[in-house]
């Protein structure tokens, strides 16, 4: 962890001209009717879960280039993971990746302790081979024509379920590779109703209090057709399930020009949403930094979220996912559990009764600067406040370059290999 | 209708070569293990549909470029849907479009005896207004936000199924243009509501041997967001609906790159594809002749098709949906036609018992060349000796032009007005 | 025009509200160093042309549904551009489209001076034909196979030069519907010499002080290819011209997820940027209101112009290109040229100098938030302080709505007919 | 090497079969005024190189998943290229990519004689770290910020043309990974101005005969920007760089939908067209198997190729360029040079003369039946005839199986390590 010095003595340089930023906000807002204090609390309340895998310098199938100092196991994670909450005091859970994080549960539960963290979602890992393996997942997992390697991948999910239960975890997140890379290698009904019986096997496994969260991809590693390739086989596999099971969406996981705040939208109105992955792409599954590449469309996504609080069950699980090829992971995933609050703070501000005029009255310039008006709102200070009353840094990146934390890591952890693709 | 004798003495000449040929590849089929006569005598048996609107010159945005001897009105396309299905054997079917054919439904069926021809589905208009219409559909039909809107485009549904009912249509596919051109215009989820709200009044109109077909479409007219955006939204409203509510797929109505086969076979499993809308694309929903651009895309759609042949209630509806700006008409609707009975042919050379082997061995390889190898073969002479045997012209393009129908009905039917965009 | 005292009116309203927000701002930027009468100033000396053909409601292939009061010919679109002007001070130009805004120079001059309007470049087209004409576009104007075909393009062109001669014009921007819709149909490579033939006769027409602007569009209203499909081409035509040709960018005519504020530098280092048709689209050539959907992409392409000032020879023209298909089109006008204006003060608060720092060190984390800094800053206020400034609105749209303009014109202009599909 | 006997078996029970659907072939071709033995001695004339690399399993970020008897060094990999070439007689030459193959050239020369190859364009590798190197490429190479790093990039570049001079090449092919994954990571003028630098200094030591090849992408490794993003930074490359500087198009590195045959035309028409990566996507770079996902966009693309023969210095250099990650690669490798051959073969039957004139007179669905009877032609037993008269095996997939090499170098390689992504 950081010495609280420093952020403290960080904050006292930063705190006149917060407050000067701050109370101006506040006028402005309050001559919208909008009380800042209100907005700053439910920011505050906010917290968002950090990939384990995420603390790691990231790579393609090219090449990864890794940092100084990266994290060597699973507590290495959690230690990195420890500082971003303490600096942003925005992630106060980190979801765990089985294999890549298993270790003992009293381990794992007197790490969090000592971080401040908690366990999110446990994720599963069927579309890699792992020394040792029976079976490949070279022609897929859940889905697999052969009925053993099938077995293996369902007892492996229920292994993380096993573990995430010692640990306080309380979904699962299926991803897998299983797809095809040729017209004709897979029959698509086949191997989907192959996939439908494995997850029912796992959802069988499910605690009460557990969710099953599924995620759609729609291409990589399979780059013809992927078993779970959009919302819709998803929405069928939350289905088919049943009330446990719910739907995960990685914005980057779309075809291009996909309206992905209406998937979310119909997702929440036929009670399906599971969680996010949040990133940020401009191609494909480019996994950038939240909000990097189109700050407005992660805004129009959390305009949903807002318009659908209170909804009865509505509980969607929020997590970061993302690969950090050329920044230090620790900055990448500070800055953007901030821009998530961001555009939470932004969604907190759209006037939805007049938009719901607009909208009645089919006024489409004005709900469009309905929406804009509450994005354009600089809601830094409201940010920054929220962060300096919890006892977060009011700059995060700032304060943990001062700390000197990834030169002293680099000190004790092993150089790490910088061969081979990076996994993400 | 075309002089018989056109025909004849059309075939006479290109006779020879054609038994040539088929002979050729009825010898190389057997030795493959294909009887060439039982696949012929499936691509005869095989009829598809055209769109009453298609026979006329089509349009964009920026211009509409008419050619000659336009039709007129409902009974002039009927006339060039006749000489389509004369000449090519393979278009039993018009599918008619209100209000644009409305008529009597008397002289309906005369003309339609008179051509030889029956009726398809039903097509409703509420994407554009009618003279004298009370309500307007710039901002939505089905879905508008005011309730005496939605009640007209309802009303004109259920006139449609009126007239289809008179006239032997057992169908009735809705299309809409509701959706949004700015984030916030519409709320998503009350929208949604409402479309489902109005279909459902629609659904309960239907007779019982009818079927409900609804359109998925990503963008145009609407551009930011469209109601029936997708597969998986359609698929949502044939579940509300109920079981005599199926999908319409439209080739050209999906995001870039996405696997349509896979959605074809996804509704097929669940028992909601309902039919196609058959075209190609390379950009939008360019409504280009099909398999014009991706022939091979066209054949892995019936690849599925063929694949679920004999499954229950399976009886998709097959028509053609394109936009004709640089061709005559009937030329292109005579060879999409025929491209579509081509997929249709080389999907039934699919050696499916190897296929299934290879799928479950994993031999991507030898799966893909499982399907290419039937996709390779040139099935034309199969096409033309289906047609030979009917009567039709052995190359209905050749006879068409040979007859000079365009000439003599560009004598009697008044010219069309360029103006305008247009539509399609 | 809008009588002064409404806007006079509407801004003692706003103003109190105002001062405070500028002031708050001036603060805030003053801390980073930046003095806001600077920025202001800029914004206030930045102007947008206005395309005539903006102010009609646009439609689709499929429909028009046109407003009330539309404008009947130039001079009925030049009241509603003064009137946008007024309102904004922001849109000093407007383009002409001929022939649709053909009229003798003599009164169009007159009409300018009483809108306070001056002519920006003007448009020619051959993508449609006129009533009269000799040949036809249906297969091409200045690329079409038919050399008299070609030679009645170039004439048009030629005579949009002279017109736009006598009222003051300095550009003639090219766009054509030029390719195909089969592949086959078109020889690339004869195609592109014939273009390139008849666009060297244009620019041989060319005053000395004029600049020829090409644009490139990736598809419609061809649909399988474009002969200036996209800027690589339009940049060999600008080569192949000469030095007073330059290409022009429409944010819609890109392939999806290109990065078009790349393709602006590339362009501006080359010395080839002509200008913009500024819009914003999420699937094709939308032509919706500009910053509606991706406020940060018009950022980034501003931030490559603000970057570039100072450069020699650089001077691109700037205008709007709309479709606006459910709003009034003066509001949308309105609204989009101060969402320009916006984006031009955004890419003015980017410290350059830090960015420079970040960029040579590989710091991408702050480099990025270096834009992103800039792009928060909401600087509506500075905006609204320049028009209050000039004597334009604080809030041109609700005093637009005040005026009551709109259904004045209603009174006298004639009610537009709603066939067809629209044009822009 | 494989057992010559093994061939000729295999050839032997084949050979009726084939000289039965050869002769109808022949005689079809005859009717339509094509000499088919002309075809197959143009076919077998044809040769295409194949990649080093391309003999390993690929993979991806995800996962690699190695097949038995992975090549282990160079040598291996001729070996196997050796085998592709003496089963298809299609693939002469063998592309290097350094330092993977780095080697002694007395070596490489003696082991290119054993196999019976060539070797092709030499390429370079500045997108990943090599062991002891002094500068990393994480941020660059020939566009790096650091003049060190670059000046190492390009020192490279010259050993790869140092090398590729003793061992009988004629090009050097560059890709790099250099981009951003952020807006305002790089400043894109200042970098292009760098790579431009950097590539001039090693054109300058490219001998006289030599060509240099760059190669252009849309993304990945990089996702926010890549400096060679397209084919139009690619031609300014080219020109500014001199005549022995041309572009490489890879069939897989363009924006979803962009029409890649038309690309090719105006590299063509402007004297640029280096050389061909062939490989098929879907998605993204997807590096399938070559036609495996659109056969008919390949064959639009030798459509160009052959209607360019003829053209003075027009030798574009073609090569595979794919990622097996789920079959033999030695298969698709064999599979994918025979499915070039296929466009090949197919586009020489296209009926240039019957084309040029539809394309003059706009008959537009006869142009596009030109060249779809072209590419419905099965042109197999021409591919098989060229094969079997050069000594190669009729069906190579089949006669490679029954050889049992794969299973015969897996006793002697080492077992490859699945860890980590692929490379290719």
């Amino acid at each position: 962890m950081i010495d609280a010095t420093t952020i403290t003595a960080a904050n006292a340089a930063a705190d006149a001209a917060l407050r000067a930023d701050y109370d101006a906000l506040g006028d402005h807002l309050a001559r919208r009717g909008i009380d800042i204090a209100t907005i700053k609390d439910k920011v505050a309340a906010y917290g968002i879960a950090i990939p384990s895998w995420g603390v790691g310098t990231g790579g393609t199938r090219f090449a990864r280039f890794p940092g100084v100092g990266e994290p060597a196991n699973v507590f290495d994670k959690l230690d990195d993971c420890g500082v971003i909450h303490q600096l942003t005091g925005a992630t106060p859970r980190v979801s765990l990746h089985i294999p890549w994080d298993d270790a003992d549960p009293a381990d794992l539960l007197a790490k969090a302790e000592e971080t401040g963290l908690a366990f999110d979602a446990m994720n599963s890992n069927t579309f890699q081979d792992q020394p040792g393996q029976a079976h490949s997942y070279k022609y897929g997992s859940l889905s697999h024509s052969d009925a053993a390697t099938r077995a293996q991948a369902v007892e492996h999910n229920l292994y993380c379920i096993e573990l995430g239960q010692k640990i306080g975890s309380k979904a699962l997140t299926i991803w897998v590779g299983d797809g095809s890379n040729f017209p004709g290698q897979s029959n698509f009904t086949r191997q989907f109703e192959r996939y439908l019986g494995s997850a029912k096997e796992v959802y069988a496994g499910l605690p009460d209090d557990w969710r099953l969260l599924t995620e759609h991809k729609m291409f990589e590693p399979a780059f013809y057709s992927t078993v779970v390739q959009d919302w819709g086989t998803n929405y069928m596999i939350a289905q088919e399930l049943g009330p446990q099971a719910q739907c995960l969406v990685d914005l980057g996981h779309h075809a291009p020009n996909v309206n992905i705040e209406m998937i979310v939208a119909r997702l929440i109105q036929f009670g399906k949403l599971g969680g996010f992955h949040f990133n940020d792409s401009k191609y494909g599954d480019d996994d950038l930094d939240t909000a990097s590449i189109d700050p407005y469309r992660l805004f129009l996504v959390f305009n949903e979220l807002v318009e659908a609080e209170g909804t009865p069950d509505f509980d969607p699980a929020h997590m970061l996912d993302q690969s950090h090829n050329v920044t230090d992971p620790i900055e990448s995933l500070m800055n953007s559990a901030m821009e998530v609050q961001r555009a939470y703070a932004q969604a907190l501000l759209v006037d939805r009764e007049a938009l719901a005029g607009f909208q009645d009255g089919n006024d489409a310039l004005m709900a469009s600067e309905t929406l804009k008006a509450a994005f354009r709102t600089d809601v830094t200070p409201i940010l920054k406040m929220a962060r300096l009353e919890k006892g977060a840094a009011i700059d995060p990146v700032a304060a943990y370059r001062q700390s000197g934390y990834r030169a002293a890591v680099a000190e004790t952890r092993p150089v790490s290999d910088g061969s081979g693709g990076g996994i993400v």
